[in-house]
C-alpha cells in the first residue's frame, strides 16, 4: 500500500527524534489522515485501548514500541538499574492488560523482555529494545508479504476459471495493512494480485460497531486502487448464495492450535453462510497470532466485552467536521462482543507464512513442528 | 403496545377530518415521535417509498388507506366516473411499484380494486374503499393477536425448563407493532407473554443499514417494559453458540408456498446461526405475507436493492438536535440489498394466526388448503 508516496508503515520512530514512535490515528480514518506521536509507554497503553491502532499484529508492534518508550523513561526517572528494571516490567504489565484477545500481545511483550537478560546499563538496553522493535516490525512485513505470495496462489486459481472477470472475495473486518505494519493479512494476496494483474474485486463488510471494513480496509483498498464494494454486515449471507463470492478471507486475533479462530464479532457467520454455499474460507495469519496453548477455542478464548458507546454512538462527517451523533436511545441497554470464535470445522485452509494448512492439530504442526512440539 | 395512553395504532383516520390518514413518521424514531398527514394518494406513495412507514402488513395498510385517499381526489378533480376509477387504478399502479418485496402490497391493492365494481357512484366508492381499510387494519390487528396466542405457547414451553430465568429470544429487524397495526408478528408472542408473567428478555439485533431494530423494535419493547439487550447484527452466533438464545422469532416480508422466507437482510445469517447451534428458529406471519404464486424463494423473489445513501449516511442525536453524518468515504461504492431469503430448511416452524407448521408445501397446505388448492 501506498499513502504518502513512500513505503507505507503503520507504526515507527520518528525521523528527527528518536525518543517518539509515530502512529496513524485509526479512529479518524478515513474523514483524516493524523498521525500521533507516542511519547512515553503509557501514549501506547492509550493508543491500544482507545484503539487508536488496532488489529492483532500492529498491537504487539505497539506495545513492542511502548516497553522501548519505557526503557527511556526509566533512564530519565529511576535512580538505578534495578529500578530502572522494575519500572519497564510494571509497564509491561499494564501494557499486556490493554486488550484481552490478540495474543500478538502477549508474544510481543514477551519478546522484549526476553531482552532484558544480561545487560546491566539501561542505554544498551534501550538500544537492544529499539533494535527488538524494529525487528518485530520487519519480521512481520515478511510475514506478511509471505502469507500474500501463498494467497495469491489460491486467487490466480480461481482467476483461471473465470474468463477475466474478476474473482471476487469477501472480507470482514480489517486483516489489511492497517492492522499489520504493511501489506495485511487477509488483504496481502489482494495487494500481490493488483500487483500481478490478476482481476479482483473485494465485498468489503462494514463491520459493526467500530466499522473497521467501511472506513479502514475500504480506505485502503481505494488507496491502492483496488474495486471494491461495501455492504452492511448481514449482506454476505445473500451474496454467497447468488454466487457473488468466490473465496472469503479473513484475519484473525488469536488462533487455537486446532485451528479455532477468534476474529471479530460476525466472523462466525460468514463462516457457516460460506459452507452453506460451498464458498472456501480462508483465514490468514502470521504464526504470531497462534495460541499453542489452548485447542478450543469457544471454551478458552476469552472475548472482550467492550463499552457499549461503540454501538450507541457514531462518528462522521457533517459538512467538513467530524461529529458524534446517538444512534441508540438512552433508554436502551447494549452489549458489545469484539469477537467470535469461529471453529475450525468451517475453515477451508489457514494461510500462514510458511503455506497453506488445514486448520487442525495435524495441519499447523505440520508447518510449525518447533512450536508444535513444545505446546505438547 | 401503550404509547400514548390510547389503544396503539400506526395508522388511521384522522379524527376531526376524515379526508386525512395519519401515520408515524417511523424514521424520526427512537429520537423523535412525529405524527404525520397523509392527504392524498401520492403521500402515501412517499411515506411507503421514504420508509416513514415500513414492515409487510403496514405497506399494505398504507397502499389501501392511501387506494381510499385516491377516491376522494378523484372524487374532487376528475369529470366522470369513469376517469374517477381511470385515476384510482392509475394510482394503484403506482402504488404496486413503491417497494418490491413485500407481498401484502399487492395483495391489499388487489383487495381494495376488487370494491370498485358493481358502483356508480364516486361518493358511495369513497366509502365502501374506507371501510375495506378500516377492514384491513382491524383484521391485522386480529392476525396479529392470534400469532401473538399461538407464539407465546411456545414461550411458556420454553419458560418451564428455565426455572424462573427468562426466556431469550433473539430477533432481527422490526416484526413489530411498528410493522404492523398493532402487536407486530414477531413481537406478538413477547407482548402476550409480558401480559402473562412469563418472564423473557430479547435480543435485539440492530439491523443495518437502516436500525430498525435499534430504533424501532427497542424503542417499542421500552415502550412496553420488556427486557431486552441491543447487539449489532453480528452478534447472534456469538450468543448462540453460548447458550444464550433459547429461540429466534423474526418476520418475513414474503413467504413461498414451499416455506421459503423473505426478510430483512441477516436473516439468512441468523438461520444459519441457529442451526449449528441447535436453537429453534421461527418465523412469524400472517397469511397475508404467503405468496402461493411462487415456490423457490431464491429463484423467485426479486430483493430489493435500496439506496446507497442508506449505508453511506445515518442519522443521530447531536445534543437535542436530529442531524445526518457521511460514515463511508465518497470514494468507496456501495450495495445495499435489503432482504435476503431464509430457505425453508433452515426455519422450525412457522407462526400463522391459524396455528404453526412446518416450513413446507404440507404444512402451509395443512393450515390454508383454500389458498393452496387455488395457487395448485
Amino acid at each position: 500500500m501506498n499513502v504518502t508516496g513512500e513505503e507505507f508503515r503503520t507504526i515507527w520512530l520518528k525521523a528527527d527524534d528518536p525518543a517518539v514512535v509515530q502512529i496513524i490515528d485509526q479512529r479518524k480514518l478515513p474523514h483524516r489522515y493524523v498521525i500521533c506521536d507516542l511519547n512515553n509507554y503509557t501514549d501506547g497503553v492509550v493508543a491500544i485501548k482507545e484503539m487508536r491502532v488496532r488489529g492483532a499484529p500492529l498491537i504487539g508492534a505497539t506495545a513492542a514500541w511502548s516497553l522501548y518508550l519505557a526503557a527511556l523513561e526509566a533512564r530519565d526517572t529511576c535512580a538505578d538499574f534495578r529500578s530502572q528494571l522494575a519500572f519497564i516490567h510494571s509497564a509491561a504489565e499494564t501494557l499486556g492488560n490493554t486488550r484481552p484477545t490478540a495474543v500478538n500481545l502477549r508474544w510481543a511483550i514477551d519478546r522484549m523482555l526476553s531482552m532484558l537478560g544480561a545487560v546491566a546499563d539501561i542505554d544498551v538496553l534501550a538500544e537492544r529494545l529499539r533494535n527488538e522493535a524494529q525487528a518485530i516490525c520487519k519480521e512481520d512485513v515478511e510475514r506478511s508479504r509471505q502469507i500474500g505470495e501463498y494467497g495469491v496462489a489460491l486467487l490466480a486459481k480461481i482467476a483461471e476459471q473465470k474468463n477475466g472477470e474478476p474473482v471476487n472475495i469477501l472480507t470482514h473486518c480489517n486483516a489489511g495493512s492497517l492492522a499489520t505494519i504493511n501489506w495485511g493479512t487477509a488483504t496481502a494476496p489482494m495487494y500481490l494480485a493488483r500487483e500481478r494483474g490478476i482481476p479482483i474485486h473485494v465485498w468489503v463488510d462494514e463491520t459493526r460497531p467500530r466499522n473497521q471494513g467501511s472506513q479502514l480496509t475500504a480506505w485502503e483498498l481505494a488507496r491502492s486502487g483496488i474495486d471494491h464494494t461495501v455492504i452492511v454486515d448481514s449482506s454476505g449471507g445473500h451474496l454467497m448464495q447468488h454466487g457473488q463470492v468466490d473465496i472469503c478471507i479473513t484475519g484473525t486475533d488469536r488462533t487455537t492450535r486446532s485451528g479455532d479462530v477468534a476474529n471479530k464479532i460476525g466472523t462466525y457467520l460468514k463462516a457457516l453462510a460460506a459452507q452453506d454455499n460451498d464458498v472456501p474460507f480462508y483465514v490468514a495469519l502470521p504464526s504470531t497470532t497462534i495460541d499453542w496453548t489452548i485447542s478450543d477455542g469457544l471454551r478458552d478464548i476469552r472475548i472482550e466485552e467492550r463499552s457499549p458507546s461503540e454501538i450507541t454512538h457514531i462518528t462522521g462527517l457533517d459538512g467538513d467536521e467530524l461529529r458524534v451523533v446517538q444512534i441508540v436511545a438512552d433508554e436502551s441497554p447494549v452489549k458489545n462482543y469484539a469477537f467470535d470464535v469461529t471453529p475450525a470445522r468451517l475453515i477451508t485452509g489457514l494461510i500462514t507464512e510458511r503455506g497453506i494448512c488445514a486448520a487442525s492439530e495435524e495441519g499447523l504442526a505440520g508447518l510449525f513442528p518447533e512450536c508444535a512440539g513444545r505446546s505438547a
